[in-house]
């Protein structure tokens, strides 16, 4: 069935603006529409799934409402925002969702004059719109700003200074709260009481009669905001003891409102489109609203692989064990044996491989929620009270906490061991997930070592070694999915600051670091067919480096290549040039493959590494290349 | 007069559990002693001043009510804690405060034993301490857990996110809030109304009778908490609407409490001491209370160079116009004839130079409080906005943005223009405030450009290029203090990427970048008296290099030597070096004097440079062995 015959009126919304000729009928029949695109896309390409069922009636409403332009919305994480794409013209192009050159799973500045605010991290949307009004205010413009977070970014303590910087400069800016109650994994703290206790109060229990009832009453409560009396809308729909916090920051509150009823939806949004001040509108939604497994699972259906959305059921991952279960697995062994080890991380317990550790030792487990610098210090507590912290966390969450990790952690050199998934290119999540900067952010900083296993094997080895090591913060990064496990089997014990050659040779040397030791050695196998002998090296230790082993290697071959899914500047491959130079061997032919000076876009990881150029056969392109240049002086 | 006779007590304290053997009237004294051995002692060497005459009641008090060992408290920010350090054995070595070999402005765990927590950033304290409660939960250990955090840390969102997993994991912890009302500079955002009404109930202002009468009562709440019944210790102490946002999230609440009244104070802690759960304890302190001028103008009294403490006045500093000031008037006259340029700071008004702009362009100035996450990407919705933000900000706060940097600002490469502060080693305050890594964390982030001025006219140059150019990020570092302004006063313009040969030279070429451009220059002038004939090149650009002027002085000297105030993995050093690597030009010899890979303490700034041997002797060394080398071949 053609886009136009299964989506009459989606098919023709080219930009929001559109919305406003549309009646009640017309947008419920949209909102309908909306949905039944994700699930018909979504379900083809894989991503973001439930979250973007939970806000289609309240971007339906938002968009039919505000004027869009010059109005300016801004998303918290644009893994909600596929209804906001799908509003916004790119219905045609959802087919190539987060794949190689099709649009993203975010939303992104350059991807569209609709999304003004581009995230993959959580927590930045009400300080960006903050921005937006604070330059509406100067620029004495008139559009209308809003953010729309999460609960779970509530978590996160930027978007606390974001509020409380609002309240203060009480412009125009309104903060709606998409509320599912969960986030990527169950919503933790304090806070989720809080939550919880607005959720409760018995009108939104009653429904959309009720609600309604409160919405007719409703702009007789704008008057007397108008006349400055305090409490007229705030209190509105909530009894005096809810809102309690938002309100203490400055802000009016308003609800929870059905984030599904799609009439409530348009009057309250209608009413608070005119409202003065720094407002925050607490939306109730599900999690999957629409597709039953999903509503049931969220969770599950958080992020999902294509799907027959008939069978209601996700196929199983059949594939190779990843590095992220090699990673659960290991440390909960290893947490069984020791009591002192407790393992933390910020809301990613799935990403992560923690949700078993997380059923089977609750007591050493710890969920902060989205708070990334609180993770890494309270790691530093952990460590400085005598327990052993396992830091679970993305290579490009970890940035998140970073003066964390320098002045809480690495300054008072406490054991805290990180161990950073998803890096290098993680594939279809795209720039702002790629793990392409740990080895640089992290190498200058003293005391600290760094390591990276060469397949999932030496993972666990790394892992027991890390947890064993007590003389200084360690961080082990590992990439997305599973090991090329092409390597011979054969291994040497993890040391200190110690490599391992994989394959003699003296021709040329090829230094691999995680996940480019495979490389290196396919290369080399490729290399040998053209009568090249090199050399295999296993770096393991970005920080110490081995620099016995390299400097041996560089003099016994006198060409180097360094290969690395890391940004170049500060990386393995500059370590090693260093180290090469200071040690009179600067007349050594080293090259470094690396990451281009640039942020790489989405699509498969092997796409995007033969994009840039990081592959086995580049790696014999430019090895052959190296070596002739010496053969020919 | 010696420390027995002026400190009778204090001199004898080596730990504060001695503070419970003496009586309320000795404590009293006791804490007389610590504020005249403040004062004696800041006033000859500088330092931390007002903070810490607020701090002096509340320390006595508590270690006279916890038992250290083994409690644990964790200051947030060491500048409130000299009467810590007094009551740890350190009356001896306050004469050496900040000074080179001396004892640290701050804590530092590696300096004593009673150091449970090290900080010179703030609201770090309470995730450390919760990591001290978990861990004592699970080693089954019974100390308590302290926590001492201003008023201004409560504007950094990492605070409240510890808060919130506090209270989720409800562990016995206790927060105390030294609310002084003004940190560094006055307390922004909507939290300050909040503290302020907390503040302002009836009770506080009728001052010790009224509180004694509580305290009196306060044995008995504690038995009705110990029931399990809701609010009856959360509420002792505060009315009914006060104390909401720490009792939402879920703290027992107590407070407000007078800092200053030692009987109150030590009632009050006693009682806390027992208390289950995490409580919050809120204590109204005066900044410089005890020394008049001081309470007076805290803000002025913050931190203090050397004074006479009886003139009651500070010494004003006659030395050359320092960076700071030419940042602030530099970039106060652009907004004056621009009004799209808004300048942004978080909470350091004066330490960035902004005093005079917050006063006169009050509507392009904002303070967003001890929050650099925010402060970033709050910057980049004003840029997307389309306003001119120049965010004023420590090298070394810039790590705790640093996730927005590049997640916000440079993936949708936003014009932010930074102006980074105290860029290279900041001399007294030591480790957690040298700017030692910015050039390395910047230099890998695409679409970043990095400068640094060679000196103070250089500087007012280049803001105004960064303020003009709108193509990306840009970033400008520069030192704390003044500049050398031994340099030719010749200049060329500021242009993208270019930079400035200073004087031409034939044997070596000496890059400086920054503040060692000057260092280059004297180093050429003692080379040139020993028959060498140095090139000094004044990089500019750390990102975009000047690869052709670069690459130009490498073939035509064949050696270099770069020099940088900043770790040398990532630095310019190591880019120069790539940069001839993969022009062909890796037989040219390259040396890096850069900072070394461990941590640098305080002192002079000298005197650092001279321990680490970044200066122009060193420089006209290893020039002098580099030109040797060569002739030997």
């Amino acid at each position: 069935m053609s886009g136009e015959s299964r989506y009459p009126i989606l098919s023709q919304i080219q930009s929001p603006a559109q919305l406003h000729d549309l009646d009640r009928q017309q947008l419920k029949q949209l909102a309908g529409e909306v949905r039944q695109a994700i699930l018909d896309n979504v379900s083809k390409t894989g991503g973001h799934f439930a979250s973007n069922l939970g806000t289609v009636e309240l971007t339906v409403a938002l968009y039919a409402t505000y004027k869009i332009p010059p109005d300016k919305v801004c998303w918290d994480t644009g893994h909600q925002a596929y209804p906001h794409k799908l509003l916004t013209g790119r219905l045609d192009k959802f087919d190539g969702l987060r794949k190689y050159g099709g649009i993203s799973g975010f939303l992104r500045m350059c991807e569209s004059e609709h999304d003004h605010w581009g995230a993959g991290h959580a927590c930045t949307a009400i300080s960006g719109a903050l921005g937006y009004a604070v330059a509406r205010d100067r620029l004495k413009t008139t559009e209308r700003v809003v953010a729309i977070s999460g609960d779970a970014a509530m978590t996160g303590g930027m978007a606390w200074e974001a509020l409380n910087n609002a309240a203060q400069l009480n412009t125009d800016i309104t903060v709606v709260l998409n509320d599912n109650k969960m986030s990527i994994a169950e919503n933790v703290g304090a806070l989720t009481h809080h939550f919880a206790k607005l959720r409760s109060r018995p009108w939104f229990a009653s429904a959309e009669e009720t609600a309604k009832k409160f919405v007719e009453r409703f702009p007789k409560a704008i008057q007397k905001a108008a006349s400055g009396m305090k409490h007229s809308v705030t209190h509105y729909f909530a009894p005096e003891d809810t809102g309690a916090i938002f309100e203490e920051l400055g802000f009016q509150y308003i609800g929870p409102i059905d984030g599904h009823n799609l009439d409530v939806l348009l009057d309250v949004f209608a009413n608070v489109r005119d409202l003065k001040g720094p407002v925050f509108v607490h939306c109730i939604t599900v999690k999957g609203k629409g597709y039953e497994v999903a509503e049931e699972d969220a969770r599950k259906w958080h992020g999902v692989v294509p799907f027959d959305p008939d069978l209601c059921e996700m196929p199983k991952s059949a594939g190779p064990v990843s590095y992220t279960q090699v990673f659960g697995d290991t440390i909960l062994a290893l947490a069984k044996e020791d009591p002192e080890i407790v393992a933390i991380t910020a809301a990613m317990p799935d990403g992560t491989g923690l949700t078993k550790f997380s059923k089977e030792l609750p007591n050493q487990y710890f969920d902060v929620g989205i708070a990334e610098q609180h993770a890494v210090t309270f790691c530093a507590g952990l460590a400085a009270g005598g327990l052993k912290p396992a830091c679970a966390i993305y290579s490009t969450f970890l940035q998140r906490g970073y003066d964390q990790v320098l002045h809480d952690v690495a300054i008072q050199n406490l054991p805290v061991r990180f161990f950073m998934d998803r890096g290098g290119l993680v594939g279809a999540d795209g720039a702002t997930h790629h793990g392409a900067f740990d080895i640089s952010y992290l190498m200058f900083i003293p005391n600290m070592v760094i390591a990276a296993p060469r397949d999932t094997t030496e993972l666990a080895e790394m892992i027991r070694f890390a947890m064993d090591y007590s003389e200084a913060p360690i961080a082990v990064r590992y990439p997305r999915g599973a090991a090329d496990d092409t390597l011979p089997e054969s291994r040497t014990p993890i040391r200190l600051g110690k490599g391992e050659l994989i394959k003699e040779g003296s021709d040329i040397a090829l230094i691999g670091y995680g996940s480019t030791v495979a490389m290196g050695h396919k290369a080399a196998l490729e290399l040998s067919k053209q009568g090249v002998d090199a050399a295999v090296f296993n770096a393991r230790f970005a920080k110490p480096l081995d620099a016995d082993a390299i400097i041996e290697l560089a003099r016994k071959t006198g060409r180097m290549i360094v290969a690395e899914e890391n940004a170049k500047p500060g990386g393995i491959g500059e370590a090693i040039a260093a180290l090469l130079r200071e040690n009179g061997l600067s007349q050594v032919h080293i090259d470094t493959l690396a990451l281009p000076d640039r942020f790489i876009e989405h699509g498969s990881q092997n796409e995007l590494l033969e994009e840039i150029g990081l592959t086995p056969a580049k790696i014999v392109e430019r090895a052959a290349s190296l070596c002739n240049q010496r053969s020919m002086r």
